[in-house]
């Protein structure tokens, strides 16, 4: 980068030549947050200081028509490209410290596009602290955001793989409600009670990272944010290596997710299968039972204990029943 | 990121549900040249550890269609993402210690370009020393490609706007030679020579990061690399604050270029105004000057002393005409 450099626009909107300099200037600046070290975006590098410690990094992008809508409101990509990057680092311990910003802008990105898209951005920035440290801006016939998030960690990094058999399996908060907006979107369900179907979509549109990761570092062995579908990640924390025992019933879904299942709108293996709820799977020992339990009942921050790893590497229900996983999340489908 | 997760292609290349897997395991690992802090890009996060240093940051992206073209050879491409990234590393005085990469592929993209890509990938990274920490992996109609580099720092960076009146301005190798590359591309200027074609096309497809600027980053006062033509990148170093006289008939053109200008094939002023060569402008006091030559020699890169800093802010040159810049380097033109 110059952060944000190589940017010119072929809108209405900006004149071309000053158009990288006037989005960094109008928009992008207030997010650095006065931090002398993104040297107010007019460099081609930045840098990151802070006292011997492991810096953990996380990428992730999301594409027009693939990860969101086209006409997606801005403040629900601004959630999405922060959600997505931030629910990986909550989900190794750590908290968020910095990002850089890679933009992909189409032709119909306008001001007030920009204002909504980088406000939201701030608020989220203070909500879980952390400042922006630069990027770049590109001209795209897609919206296309690339997000890199840096945070520090004391000692401890949660690892995804590491577990014993009889260890605890946690979910945190509900899963499910962002699949069924999804499919609603997709026109796959129809909901008619007006306020069921705006629940379901702003859990589509809002995702939130959970933060409970850092918090609970100590006590666990294993965590991993779901962002396919619970079977599908839990599959990839077991590895080929280990199984899982599911408490089928005691899966967490939100009361209106149960008026859906009551109505047969949707059954309980879809829901598991498929989804991005940004809620952690995670996997502790017994002897931290109680002060997981503790620790997120401090925070208010709702934890279910739904399984147990096994030795033998299947996903089975308490009945025994193969839990199936139909397979990775389809980000085209 | 999961380090290069959520991927899937729909081409006859790769069955859906494990292309990132394949990607990943038969073209990507190779390329975490063993480091433990990656996960084996198995896990949605990395790490980056090493003692109480600055950690310089830089961030790049390149569009089909914008910064290459689409059949372009893969090994150009490699040769672009890491150049653009690397070459601001160097200009800031530091070494590259690791990168990421966000790999945006349309369908044309199969294991052939993916083999080229990733081996020239490996050649670069075995050339300049560094690996690949992870990334992720989406569809696209366009192929686009994202990179953040990371290098740790001593002590000092080179900012880019850092300098008084009377400081030598210098640039390494010589300029110009891939916007002629260009200028044959767009058919607008016709060789004939095949070898001289050859070589100017050359310079575009495959650019080169100038490794100078971390071996004198002691002696320098500001150091910024060419990727937008000299005049604009001086200009921007300049920062409103300072101007420039420039020695016009030592600017530093290959022999080649020579032969073009004196065949009339192209003028100076379009050559200084445009281009991406990556070489390096630096400002230093003239109490470095020695020193500076004396490095370059012994690191075999050859350096020019092209002018000096004024405090009158125009650009001008040994006979105090001013020279235009035409502006913002149009990546759409």
């Amino acid at each position: 980068m110059q952060l944000f450099k190589k940017f010119s626009m072929k809108n209405n909107l900006i004149k071309k030549k000053n158009s990288e300099k006037l989005i960094i200037n109008n928009y992008l600046k207030k997010l650095n947050l006065g931090k002398r070290t993104t040297y107010n975006f007019e460099n081609d590098g930045a840098y990151i200081e802070k006292n011997n410690k492991r810096l953990v990094v996380t990428t992730d992008s999301i594409s027009e028509n693939i990860d969101f809508f086209k006409n997606d409101s801005p403040k629900s990509i601004a959630n999405k490209i922060i959600t997505i990057n931030l629910s990986d680092l909550c989900a190794m311990g750590v908290y968020p410290y910095t990002y850089t910003l890679n933009l992909f802008l189409p032709d119909y990105i306008d001001k007030r596009w920009l204002t909504v898209f980088t406000n939201e951005l701030l608020r989220l920035q203070k909500k879980y602290k952390f400042y922006l440290l630069g990027g770049d801006l590109s001209k795209s016939d897609k919206l296309i955001l690339t997000s890199t998030f840096f945070g520090y960690s004391k000692k401890i990094i949660a690892p995804q793989n590491n577990m014993d058999p009889d260890n605890d399996i946690w979910i945190t908060g509900n899963i499910g409600d962002s699949f069924i907006g999804l499919q609603i979107l997709r026109k796959k369900i129809n909901i008619k009670n007006r306020i069921l179907k705006k629940y379901f979509l702003n859990k589509y549109y809002y995702p939130k990272p959970q933060i409970l990761g850092p918090k609970i570092i100590n006590f666990i062995q294993s965590m991993k944010d779901i962002s396919d579908g619970f079977i599908t990640d839990l599959n990839k924390m077991l590895n080929n290596t280990f199984g899982a025992q599911i408490f089928f019933n005691k899966l967490p879904f939100s009361s209106n997710m149960n008026k859906l299942i009551k109505s047969n709108k949707i059954i309980k293996s879809d829901i598991i299968n498929n989804g991005d709820d940004y809620e952690l799977i995670i996997i502790s020992k017994k002897i931290n039972r109680y002060k997981i339990q503790k620790l997120a009942k401090i925070y208010k921050i709702k934890i279910t204990r739904v399984g147990k790893i096994t030795k033998n590497k299947l996903i089975l229900d308490d009945s025994n029943n193969l839990i199936n996983n139909v397979g990775y999340y389809n980000h085209f489908s």
